[in-house]
């Protein structure tokens, strides 16, 4: 995909509405990827990412290790990828090979993004102190990178066992909330 | 609407997609509505759910207070509300009123349910560390309501600026994940 740059203060834009991602991490043998849904914007400029990871993923030592990351929104055409990635672990299985996706360098950190995700977004740790209790990473994004062409993505939003919502149609309301 | 209880360990399907909420809180003068975005999941049973509510908004002092809220989560055809609970303060709109929407006591906590909204999940905050550096909350939902009826929930969900993608068609995949 053709990608651009996206100013950091528009970041929360893409992640407000709660899709589902996939997270990236690079790994001493191969880089991994892991289906997420519980994260949230917890501030607009430096845009920072709350993000709960459990330490039953193997994403979750990737991270640890390396405090580096990207995360990869994909639409619906993208579906069956999202849930392979959600069905099998790192441990054992190389994910960009298995569903057949493409590994781009980010500009950034070490962790690859996903070329088949219109919007991806490079991440470092910035604080472990809910880690421990909660499996809660803070993350920076230091690099933002979209399609230009999707201007209304279908995203997934996972409500459970494998049922999803796919994101309808944009509405524009009279608003002065940021 | 015909509330019913909702088993706590399936709270996490109404939130993990990421819509805009309104968070109710209790005042010495009157409750307190506030559309919110900034939410996620943090643990499936109980239900820990981790907010970011600004010092800027009224209802910081509330919940801070009282340590009760209630997430209560609007469909597309309160979208108005949403938006008018949004540019409006508590501390000189009784909102409620302003809204035309209905208080219904809570089982548990102080704060009212909104009547118009299809989901109802009581809330008490289980940690602060994290209030002062990033102003997230950590609340235990410990009641939930829904309305039976509405299967397909047509919620909110915010792009910024007043842009709002509503919920689309849901579709079932073959998944493993919880």
């Amino acid at each position: 995909m053709p990608r651009k740059s996206l100013p950091l203060e528009e970041v929360y834009g893409l992640l407000e509405p709660g899709p589902v991602v996939l997270l990236t991490t690079a790994g001493s043998e191969r880089p991994n990827i892991m289906t997420m849904s519980w994260h949230t914007m917890m501030e607009f400029e430096p845009p920072l990412v709350g993000c709960v990871i459990s330490d039953r993923n193997y994403s979750f030592g990737l991270l640890d290790a390396s405090g580096e990351c990207v995360i990869n929104i994909p639409t619906v055409e993208m579906s069956e990828t999202v849930v392979g990635c959600g069905n099998t672990s790192g441990a054992d299985t190389d994910k960009f090979t298995t569903f057949h996706l493409t590994p781009v360098p980010a500009a950034l950190v070490g962790a690859p993004l996903i070329a088949e995700c219109h919007a991806n977004l490079e991440c470092r740790v910035v604080d472990r102190q809910m880690v421990a209790s909660y499996s809660l990473f803070v993350l920076e994004v230091v690099k933002a990178w979209i399609d230009p062409a999707v201007k209304h993505p279908r995203t997934l939003h996972h409500r459970g066992y494998g049922n999803f919502m796919v994101a309808g149609e944009t509405i524009k309301l009279r608003s002065k909330m940021k």
